[in-house]
């Protein structure tokens, strides 16, 4: 199924998100990555959702969603020219003799080294979910031990 | 109040969010930034998770998710030595002449230019909630155009 994102422009407020996980989860999406952030009114948080689903239903939900009282808007950002960044911290096992292999790695993927550990790197990486898939992809036989990831946020790129 | 930072292992099902999410609001817990991605097992979810309050009853909310049928585990962060990481896309106004003055903001923050218009440009950073709010109080007086953020994720440093 066509995976959507959904840019809402929320109420800062106890209870906006249980409303709003509550009107996807009845109509039976599963929310696949959320980010809520502050917008530049502390008043206000933005939310980028990514749901796989029916096109018409999901119509319906956006539609539903701009109805709720502390909902503002509510953008389909499918189809649109975007600019789409996920980020991952990654914990992996870093081998004796194999440190520099990581390194390198590091450095094709203009990733970055944030935390070292006697046999473990902590590292930071931002891009498309292609490129974090990729790096995470080229990391895994060195054991990963953890991972923690944003869920992806996008802006409509200028026309120009 | 102090900002608190939880980490939830969750299943990766419909009603798992609204169900969290719903559990801090019935507690009066305004959710300040929320990231939800994929981790390594398609199964489960990792929700990152700052909320400001009381830590008595923070731990009874902790506890109280732990019980959920689809919460595997959830950790309270505060006290711990961590990687904190926030990503902001910004859509700033670049007036004639003064591009140049945004890009060695770009490049003093390590930060990337991810898209640029007749009149605008998209800015791609991401580090500490600190030098994310520092580079967007640099921004401001260009006029800023459109912000999305993901919310924070974090992971404990290595004990060395």
């Amino acid at each position: 199924m066509k995976k959507h994102i959904l840019s809402a422009l929320v109420e800062n407020k106890s209870g906006v998100l249980a409303h709003i996980a509550g009107l996807f989860s009845a109509r039976g999406f599963n929310i696949e990555s959320l980010a809520v952030g502050e917008t530049e009114d502390p008043l206000f948080s933005r939310m980028t959702i990514v749901v796989a689903g029916d096109e018409t239903i999901l119509e319906q939900v956006r539609k539903q969603l701009e109805k709720l009282i502390n909902v503002v808007k509510v953008n389909d950002f499918s189809g649109m020219a975007l600019v789409e960044r996920d980020l991952l911290l990654v914990r992996t096992h870093s081998p004796d003799g194999r440190r520099g292999d990581i390194l390198d790695l590091v450095e094709v993927f203009r990733a970055k080294v944030v935390d070292v550990g006697q046999d473990d790197m902590m590292i930071e990486v931002a891009g498309t979910e292609q490129k974090v898939e990729a790096l995470l992809d080229l990391l895994r036989p060195f054991g990963i031990k953890e991972i923690v990831r944003t869920g992806r946020v996008a802006l409509p790129r200028s026309l120009r």
